[in-house]
Order: structure tokens, then C-alpha cells, then sequence
């Protein structure tokens, strides 16, 4: 039987992976990285030497791929998410079939926790509904960005006994929902769409890495600083993972 | 200076330690704990395993308090926490005035993560707050019984795109504020007041530990049983850590 780890390595510096992440690692024979275009240098890097540091197995390969195209500005996200979720799983199906033999331990390094907007588990699902190879999973959670995030800024994400809730730029924009929100995926710095005076907000982008940037305050006041500020790393670095929290006062 | 770190070892499994806790662990000089009556026995021991595991320095000092009582079925709840966290404070500011000599570095262990639904940064601070003793604080995230849940289960909390929404057995009681809501601190099962015929719940105790229960599907069906499940373990375990994921189908 073929095993296959969907391992989170948590968000950007290496010392977030787990003693189970490395125990994971340390026998594992085939890595499988799929490339997301401009990401691609740093964070493949990033991945390849969190393999050369943990794993033991000095006769593992890692087995690439390039992500499919998606169309960024989609006239139907869920559609088109949807239809490049199976893209994608014909191209992991093909490689967990035809890289990992039997007996073999295969994983998918996933930044942050698999369980947390992330399609890996979704995706292999779909391969193991194929039929078409058959293999043991197991999953490894990850420090998530939303808390290396509340980490730096030395905060809690919830007030006492209050709810909080983690969406994405694209719902933000519909409205703030809640009194504690945390906002992950937003391109489009959807916190401009937030019109509420009394709003904090605790913003970090590269967190837990050397290019780390931390900033917060009255959002009516950070707002344009932390627009600018993350326009100028984006260019620098050619890439940007950046996260939030929204608080009401 | 004195040095102070709030470290999140994770839920329960010691291999959910992150290398970033390791390191802040290796030297440390005091480790602080506070008892919780019921679960002191189960939960203070495995934190002691941890420190004898993972701390380098063998000159290392635990030094241990007991937690106030508290009310826990206060007319009102925010009020009674306030009150007790005032308490706590005074207990952690002494501990780290009279145990923590300058240059020395201590720290507290809190379960799962230090940014969700724990007192000890909030109290850290009250302390800081009063200036009777300086220290330089440092945070370091670990993984969370909600990231163990979904790991355990194989599931991701969210569906493409979709908010997430974390919250305590007292607020659902109020009613379910969203698609995928996960539950903590609820001691009272309050899923039992969902009258959703459409909703999946993903449920676990123990989760990642020997101990280890897991029960999903339909909550219409499921509800009862992990009642039944829930009642009999902490009979038998003396506490439970539970936490769950409710789903619209």
C-alpha cells in the first residue's frame, strides 16, 4: 500500500514545523511540489531546504509540477476554483500513481495547515474518489499565518468568550462580520471597503521570516500606510502572503 | 532584564511541539504553572513530561500555584471572568517578581495556542501593566485542538472560499452564525440546541492523544451518541478536551 502525508509546514520559518511534520519527513521517499508561477523561487526554496534540513532518507526525490493557469478575476469564483481543483487532480493522480510505488511514503508539503484554505486535502480526495491508485492518508497540522500573525503582534485573537471569524478579501468586501475578524487571500486590501471608525486592525506580511513586516493601529489611520507598505514589498520581493485582523473597539 | 515567554505547545500530543517552542525551552530557568483543579493530575503531568523531554537546562525550576476559584455559572459571565483574571494577575506577578531573577529567562506552557481562547496573554499583560516588575515577552504559537480536530478527521474547516467561524458553546447556544462553525469550551453540548436538520458535525475528545475519540455525520443522528460518548469519558478520565466543526449540508 502507498502512504501519503499531506504535511502543513507551517508559515514561512522553518522552526514552525512539528516534531510530528519531522518524524513525518524523516523516512519519506518522494516530495511532490507544485509551483505557483511568481511564488515560485522563494517559497519552492523555501520548501526544498525545509526537506534538505529534515529529511534522512537521503535517497528521497522530489517530483515538481506547474500548477495549472486560473483565471484571477473570474466572473464565478466557486466555478472556477471548482474546475481548477480537477485540473489539479489529474496532475496529482498522475503523480502519486505513476512516482510513489508501493510501499512508499509520499508527501504534499502544504504552507501553513492543510485545514485552512488550502485545496491539498480537497484535491486528494478527489484522486482517492478515482479509484485509480490507492494509498493510506494521513494529515499533519501546521502553525497557520493567523497565528504567527497574533504571535508577533503578542496578541490574543478573541476578546473574552467572544466569537471570531476568518474569511477571505473577497467576503470582507461584502461587509465585516463579526467584532473579531481575521482575513486571509485578499489581493485587493479589502479593508479599504471598511468604512466603521472604531475598527483596529494588527497587519503582518512574510511573518515569522526575516522579511517580516508588522503594523498596527486605528485601521482609519493604517489603512493607506499599510496599502503602501504592501505594494512596495510586493514589488521588492515579486510576491506577497500577508494577513489581518479587523477588531471592533 | 528579565525574560518572559508564552509558549504554545499544542493540543495534547507532545510531537505537536513546534521547533520554535523547543528552542525557547532548551534554557529556560523557570517554568510557571497554574493548576487547574479536575484536570490538574492528567494535564499538569503530561506538561511536566514536556519540560523533562525538551528542556536542555537541568537546573531548570517549575514553580507552581493554584488557580482561583471561580464561579462557573456566573449571571454574568464577562463580569466573573474580569474578576478572576484580576486575580490571576496577582498571582502571576508575584510568581514572576519573587521566582525570576534579572537575566533569567521563564515561561508559561499553554495548551494549543496562546491567541485562542486562553487568559495568559491577556493576564501577561495586566501584569506589565502594573510596573512592578519589567520583562521583555516573546510569543510562540502551537498548534490548536481545532487544527488537531480537522487533521484527525482529514477535513478542511472551510469550503472553497467560505468564512469560518470559531466560537464557544455559550454563543452557539445562541444560534449557528455561519456554514462551518467550530465550537470550544462548550461544556454543555450545546449542538443540542441546533435544530438544523441539514448540518454535519465533526467531533472529537482527546484529540491526537491514546485517548483519542472521533465521531462525524449528520448532527440529527450524531448528537446523541457523542452525548453518550462525551458523559462516559470524562467519568472516566476525571475532564475532557473536546471541540467540534458544525457544517450546512
Amino acid at each position: 500500500m502507498r502512504k501519503l502525508s499531506i504535511i502543513g509546514i507551517g508559515a514561512g520559518n522553518p522552526d514552525y514545523m512539528t516534531v510530528q511534520a519531522i518524524k513525518a519527513l524523516s523516512d519519506i521517499d518522494v516530495i511532490f511540489l507544485i509551483d505557483k508561477g511568481r511564488k515560485k523561487s522563494a517559497l519552492t526554496q523555501l520548501r526544498k531546504e525545509i526537506c534538505e534540513r529534515y529529511i534522512k532518507n537521503k535517497s528521497y526525490r522530489i517530483i515538481e509540477a506547474e500548477d495549472p493557469e486560473r483565471d484571477r478575476n473570474p466572473s464565478c469564483y466557486e466555478a472556477t476554483v471548482t474546475a481548477w481543483h480537477v485540473q489539479r487532480a489529474a496532475i496529482y493522480e498522475r503523480m502519486i500513481r505513476e512516482e510513489l510505488a508501493d510501499g512508499q511514503h509520499g508527501a504534499f508539503l502544504v504552507w501553513g495547515d492543510p485545514s485552512l484554505y488550502d485545496s491539498t486535502l480537497r484535491i486528494v480526495d478527489q484522486v482517492a474518489a478515482m479509484k485509480t491508485v490507492a494509498f493510506d492518508l494521513d494529515v499533519i497540522p501546521g502553525i497557520t499565518s493567523v497565528q504567527a500573525l497574533a504571535a508577533r503582534h503578542r496578541i490574543a485573537l478573541n476578546r473574552i468568550g467572544e466569537p471570531i471569524h476568518i474569511t477571505t478579501g473577497r467576503q470582507l468586501a461584502k461587509g465585516m462580520t463579526g467584532d473579531n475578524v481575521v482575513v486571509m487571500l485578499d489581493g485587493d486590501c479589502a479593508f479599504k471597503t471598511i468604512g466603521d471608525g472604531d475598527v483596529d486592525i494588527y497587519w503582518g506580511a512574510y511573518v515569522g521570516t526575516a522579511d517580516e513586516i508588522l503594523v498596527s493601529g486605528k485601521l482609519q489611520e493604517c489603512g493607506p500606510e499599510i496599502e503602501k507598505v504592501r505594494n512596495e514589498a510586493r514589488q521588492r520581493h515579486g510576491w506577497i502572503m500577508d494577513t489581518y485582523l479587523l477588531r471592533k473597539s
